[in-house]
């Protein structure tokens, strides 16, 4: 086990990964731009070093001042959180140069993996379910007729140049196939000189549900079950929770073993996250595999009973999961509402400032996840997320009542924050139901 | 279900309750003394009256004064807490009389179990182990050798007329018994003017578990294992934990039934707590029943899942138990620091005081009850209890390591508290091995 790990991150996830740390009994260097001199994940750590002025580009992003923190800092490992540098596989490379363990996966798997074309590859070679679609151009009509109905309607005309839906059109039926593919060609040639388009099937109103996986250096991968992410806002996960909503056993079994498979397909190590997307009828598509620790790991953590930071640290030390498949269970249900220092009033425009009084919620079932405090100021340069309130109940009904009394509890004065539009959401019919898709939170509020 | 119920408390267990109330969708009504007017529980209660001045015999124990509160608020039951009039039972019984529910046993099973010898005839009756000894008074040498030989040394020789530890011998032996039998006789002649004395097996370095229990008014009774509460300080438990470290299974089973049989023999209902001591070969013997809910509940609630104070008021309203014996599992550890504004270095001499800035630990595993927030002075009218911080992990170790991190994160800043005494107590190696009575902290470090 280590003696000394850095971690190049800031704000809550160093805060997380200090306490997971010290559980272990390792000692912790940190490291802060001149915008986090006064952090509170600071004076956890047992060494801290300034990287660099606020700017992430200048600081958190700057591999080398990072490297050289590590150095100094005599550490034999670096973890780095979620964001910046986490899934940057120079840095990974670099940090196996200078002999640091990157507590994540080899910057091999990590770089495959980061390529979608590759892990869309990897992913049907183990027989991991992608969008079915014609995987080339279309020749002719005739041709998208019979891969339409192979696939099945509604379908996506996608121009293979495209971008920002130009070139885009959903179709139902045959006949509408047929306007569309002309009209989506002409519409690629005139935007993008290329009139190339390809289909794949359309799945409407989507869920987003990921697979918590991790893997040791001994061969051993399990799934840590899946975690249901469709309560977002332009492609932002608002409320993350643990075990989806309606999914039936099959397909939860179904989908957990399929992100195993993906993941020993990859040679991937440590932590991981596979996305999937899950229509109506819950058939799963894989999207792409995150190479990191992800901001929602605490439900998982909350519904299984374990930690997953020690876990990594653990697993890049050398250690062999402690775990068969048949020892994980899943327990009641765990909500995680993000509470950022945004007005949901005006465009979740972020509201960075000085937090006069902090009130945390407590009691049984919460956990709250935050690097602020009674005074702390928050910065304008990072992502506006001030902390993470959790909740893990015997039941979902149990855990959303609970989330909206703490919700009632906590108190931020001085910034506007999300908590109330939570609230809102928690409160909606659809969501106590569990019918919730991508597509949700902006047909309900923002249309 | 109630719509609406009166707190009649204050401070952490006030909160505790509100957040149950809350949960369940039931009103609440606090109420406060002139010394508790910024107290955060009465900005999350739905109405709060004040019931006098700062002192709890004119204020939270004037029971015409909490009845005034509970009829202007139109409450349908009333929640005691701990303390104050939590076993006051005839507190109980104007509530009855008022037709307001209370939220514990009937007036008459509190009267019973308060009264010490009606209890243990009780626990005879319902053949739960009490202390062996010679049930009345000693008549001559020769009694006294035959009861000793009976129960086995070594014996406690107790004045009945007793207190203070005068006319009390401890004697080992024959010889010893004799002289003891004769000074504790003469010394309870001169103290008390009554030299009667009675033997009982004396208890070398007890331990103090006590077994949750819940019972609801259809007859059905469970428990929900046992607490570990030997780390006190003059009869003042520092630390609680569930399970109790090197407990046989077997000793678990037998003890966790007796108490079940104990309060199905009080005809008790709702949620109470059997106190036994425990010997170091594991024999145990019935102390008494706490008929309320206790601070430390919260342990139970950890390692079961259960919230205890929702149970409570489900039991009350006529709801019968959702759960069969079996049904209630234990998991993992779960341990309870008692963070008191005391200064441990100055005999634990109360610190009341202004927190000027308090920082509250997170993260996975950890709970914080507290009524206090940055800004809040402590008053000095009350117990200086300023809060429970606990944690729940998959083993005692591991629990053990995350309370220590957890007490370095807590801040307090403006009075001292009594954290960093518990961190000596978590890192001495007695404790890590569980081998802890109730002389244990005295023997330790105030001997």
């Amino acid at each position: 086990m280590y003696n000394r790990i850095l971690i190049a991150n800031r704000g809550e996830i160093a805060l997380r990964i200090i306490r997971a740390c010290k559980e272990l009994g390792i000692e912790t260097v940190a490291i802060f731009s001149e915008a986090d001199r006064d952090a509170a994940y600071l004076k956890l750590a047992d060494e801290a070093y300034c990287v660099g002025p606020a700017k992430s580009a200048q600081s958190y992003l700057k591999i080398d001042r990072v490297i050289s923190a590590a150095e100094v800092g005599n550490v034999e490992a670096i973890h780095p959180g979620y964001g910046f540098l986490a899934e940057n596989a120079e840095f990974n490379d670099i940090c196996r140069s200078c002999n640091i363990d990157f507590i994540g996966p080899t910057p091999e798997a990590m770089a495959k993996l980061g390529d979608k074309n590759t892990a869309r590859t990897m992913a049907r070679e183990a027989n991991v379910p992608v969008v079915p679609g014609s995987g080339g151009l279309i020749e002719d009509e005739d041709e998208a007729l019979k891969i339409a109905h192979e696939i099945g309607f509604p379908v996506l005309i996608k121009a293979t140049a495209g971008g920002g839906g130009r070139g885009m059109r959903v179709a139902a039926n045959d006949l509408v196939l047929k306007n569309a593919l002309n009209q989506a060609q002409t519409e690629a040639a005139a935007a993008f000189g290329n009139a190339g388009v390809y289909i794949e099937k359309y799945v409407e109103h989507p869920r987003h549900v990921e697979v918590q996986v991790i893997a040791d250096h001994h061969g051993n991968a399990v799934h840590l079950f899946e975690r249901e992410c469709s309560t977002q806002r332009r492609h932002q996960k608002l409320i993350e929770e643990s075990p989806a909503p309606n999914l039936s056993p099959e397909t939860r079994e179904a989908i957990c073993s399929a992100a195993v498979r993906m993941i020993k397909a990859a040679d991937y190590q440590n932590a991981g996250t596979v996305e999937f997307i899950v229509d109506k009828d819950e058939n799963f598509y894989f999207i792409e595999v995150n190479a990191r620790i992800q901001v929602e790991h605490c439900v998982t953590e909350m519904v299984t009973g374990i930690d997953l930071i020690q876990a990594q640290i653990r697993v890049a030390s050398g250690e062999p999961l402690p775990w068969k498949q048949e020892d994980i269970k899943l327990q009641g249900a765990a909500i995680e509402c993000r509470i950022n220092a945004e007005d949901a009033d005006r465009n979740f425009m972020p509201c960075p400032g000085k937090i006069n009084q902090l009130i945390v919620p407590g009691g049984p079932g919460v956990r709250f996840d935050s690097h602020v405090y009674s005074g702390y100021t928050v910065p304008p340069h990072y992502d506006s997320m001030i902390g993470k309130l959790l909740v893990h109940r015997a039941s979902r009904p149990e855990a959303i009542r609970c989330m909206l009394r703490a919700l009632d509890e906590i108190r931020t004065d001085g910034i506007t924050t999300t908590a109330n539009f939570h609230k809102k959401v928690l409160n909606h019919s659809a969501f106590a139901e569990g019918k919730i898709d991508t597509t949700f939170v902006e047909r309900t509020w923002f249309s």
